[in-house]
């Protein structure tokens, strides 16, 4: 698909339909990834693809979504939750992750995104969840830290974008037809030019 | 252009034509980023686009590149130096910026990498700049600081990405055509699968 066509259409996708996704579309977004930028190209990353429907239900259950429009945007199991999870960890490499590893991650989740359009999929980036339980769900290494999960499946919604100027609400809501709509500040609101 | 050819494209790029890059495709390229998601969507990004070429300049004199292959990758200014810069820098919320704001400012340059190749423009994330220096140059205000730089211009090189394995060296390294050769993992090397 073009960019210009991906660019417009990717949203965070929240709720989803009830269909497995296969492997390797969930392969394909990870390769996208793989090509991402890396802090002097030192690819800290691993990822874990989570297809197993009890897996996937368990690490379901300590995620949560869209705090602003609770319980409104909460998928629930077994009607309209993600079918498929992709784990962001990073090889530890001292007492503390640096800001350079969630920079390289939120790049990595940024390809994601796109390849996920591109895939016919939708996604969701995900920061508030469980980390304790959820790296023993998957088991991740004493050597990693998990950093963010993406939840992926196909998309049951279709969020829309509305341009916002400087000094207008950031917060997004669901209107009467409960559509969700994610104000975003337009190019001159936030850009200076010298 | 397709994404997927984008994604196959998309190499940093750190020697330029000495050609400015017009002021439209440069807010293209920010345009993409305010399109990215945002943790709660609070979007505290902001954008300084830099042209001016004494400005350009200065802030060059500022940054650093490649340090694996130094100074063989080193552009020099009026030979092969980037032509613009875009600083993105966040609006402070507290003492320290939360790991989610890097994350962010990770995800916008991705999208601005993809941007710059449908523009037939490269680009270069730079963590490793004079942020006191370039802070005052660019006058970013007392209620923002500086994450990071995108070094934007006519590519003048063309990188190669090279398939590794685990355990393969990540280090970046120059040919005996002076090409530069960036080891990426496969996916297989970095992916668990449940």
């Amino acid at each position: 698909m073009d960019f210009s066509a991906i660019l417009r259409k990717r949203r965070t996708i929240r709720f989803y339909r009830q269909m497995p996704v296969a492997e390797k579309h969930l392969l394909k977004l990870v390769e996208s990834a793989c090509h991402a930028p890396s802090a002097a190209n030192n690819q800290v990353l691993r990822y874990t693809v989570v297809r197993t429907p009890d897996l996937v239900q368990a690490v379901f259950y300590n995620t949560s979504y869209a705090g602003r429009v609770t319980p409104r945007r909460s998928p629930q199991w077994g009607v309209n939750a993600p079918t498929a999870f992709i784990a962001i960890s990073a090889v530890k490499n001292g007492p503390v992750l640096s800001n350079m590893v969630y920079a390289d991650a939120g790049a990595a989740v940024m390809s994601i995104s796109f390849a996920a359009v591109e895939e016919k999929l939708g996604c969701c980036w995900i920061g508030a969840f469980k980390a304790k339980e959820v790296t023993e769900l998957l088991a991740i290494p004493e050597t990693e830290q998990i950093l963010f999960l993406v939840a992926v499946g196909h998309p049951a919604e279709t969020p829309v974008e509305d341009t916002i100027q400087q000094g207008e609400s950031v917060a997004y809501y669901l209107d009467e037809f409960d559509r969700l709509h994610v104000p975003k500040y337009s190019v001159e609101a936030i850009t200076r030019i010298l």
